[in-house]
């Protein structure tokens, strides 16, 4: 077991053996979290991509045992992923926001499922997580962030971190740039990873708010997503387009951003201009308590 | 060969062979369509659901080498799906709108993918099809619809046919009752099920215009669809609360309306009140032109 496990109390123990999680202390400086979080032998520049048949398929890449759930929130365009091991059937959900809180809960109970964790990619500025709200209503749910986050939690994630459920695992990537505490997942086999605002398809989060850093979210997405095999699935927090998936491959060549160099990418996030997120008043200081303030 | 092919003139034959479709003429009377496409041989009452694991699963059915994109039209909830051999790059498209044209031309592009035929799984009534707009832009593209949808297309489609892609396929299971053109179309190893608005997740296709009948559409759900595996995976051609895919197993257990006898069914469609659609009045005649009317 991993060496910080004396620092944790004895219910967050228990949490991480049954999740093979490693609980963390938060409190570190986002800026100092920073140092060290980018894999440094890993380079920046993009492989040719590698045309195999295989690239072009979002099914070659498959879980048996896996299902698999990909859900909208229409308001926020936000996605929120359901992930259950068929035989032990004990799942994960992702990013689940507050409005659709009963529609997921539904599907949860309709389909005999045992929810372990609820992780948040990151302390969202757009929507209020259901997270804490569905710890209320599911025994034993326990919520999973970033240590940088700087929300509140009863799991902090950091770097390699599993989030295990039956035979199935997610690993935490951390990936900084849109906000401090981004964290991508990872399926075990690299055949999905759920990117949250880090990564979106043929785009990515701003970085004009929340510890936004254009170059740190750069190197983010070169060195810990665009290293996964090119037909790794990548589903993202969001689509305003109408799309649901993508893969590395694709993002690789065709993401009209993070195709240019660092330089351009920097002046490119610098003059998107975009408007104030209309609820970011709201949901950061609720998303950082679990999506409860005020409830 | 079938036997209606000398009926077919030259053209429509080249594309029969290249696609192993059986083009149809059109004409037989919406009426006598309906008789003798349900398989008398099927029972409708549901089976006890087979609760194994792959029920759970909605990425157990998998067929290699397919490029599979589930993309979404907002305004009419629509969505649309882009299937294709990941070797030859032959590409269908399903239920194209005309709104995202744009986008769904745009992906094909850089997929680098060979669009042969676009499908329409009836004439809807909600929305505009794409199909002739991207016929004029994709060549020799083929337009696909039922052939007793009474709309104009290059290809029409009869129970059993086959759109070939590759060394995948879709077959034809012929489901009248949202309206007398309604195709469902499964994957050659029935993973995947395309329902068009015959079955719609938790919920289904309404019945009151277009050659609506309660009793058909029930029958259709009960020995077209249902009686497909249990794992195979269910994609509609809407949602309306961000649910992206369903099963035939959780359908045959949990859809408030197939789960009643007959009776209730019947009398649940007939009182549901729905407005009239907003866009009928200009969706149906331009769909029966494959979406060219007026431009």
């Amino acid at each position: 077991m991993c060496s910080v496990m004396s620092r944790v109390n004895p219910a967050q123990r228990v949490v991480s053996v049954a999740l093979r999680l490693r609980p963390n202390a938060p409190g570190s400086s986002c800026a100092a979290a920073r140092r060290g979080r980018l894999c440094p032998g890993l380079t920046s520049a993009a492989e040719p991509l590698r045309l195999t048949s295989r690239w072009f398929s979002s099914r070659a890449a498959v879980t048996q045992g896996l299902l698999f759930r990909q859900l909208f929130e229409a308001e926020s365009s936000t996605y929120t992923y359901l992930l259950a091991d068929t035989d032990t059937k004990e799942a994960v959900i992702i990013d689940p926001v507050l409005e659709t809180i009963d529609r997921d809960l539904h599907l949860i109970n309709q389909l005999g499922l045992n929810l372990k964790v609820a992780v948040n990619t990151h302390c969202h500025a757009d929507h209020i997580t259901s997270t804490g709200l569905m710890k209320k209503r599911l025994f034993g749910l326990k919520s999973a962030i970033s240590k940088f986050s700087g929300a509140s939690a009863d799991i902090f994630l950091s770097e390699g971190d599993k989030i295990t459920f039956g035979k199935h695992s997610l690993t935490v990537r951390e990936t900084p740039g849109h906000t401090d505490g981004c964290a991508t997942l990872v399926l075990g086999d690299q055949s999905m990873a759920f990117t949250g605002d880090t990564l979106l398809i043929r785009g990515c989060g701003r970085t004009d708010f929340q510890q936004g850093c254009s170059k740190t979210l750069y190197e983010s997405i070169h060195q810990k997503i665009f290293t996964l095999p090119d037909e790794c699935l990548v589903y993202p927090a969001h689509d305003y387009l109408g799309q649901t998936v993508s893969t590395v491959g694709e993002e690789r060549k065709f993401n009209p951003r993070l195709t240019k160099s660092l330089e351009d990418f920097v002046n490119i996030m610098k003059n998107l201009n975009l408007p104030k997120p209309a609820k970011i008043d709201i949901s950061v200081p609720a998303n950082l308590v679990c999506g409860l303030h005020g409830l």
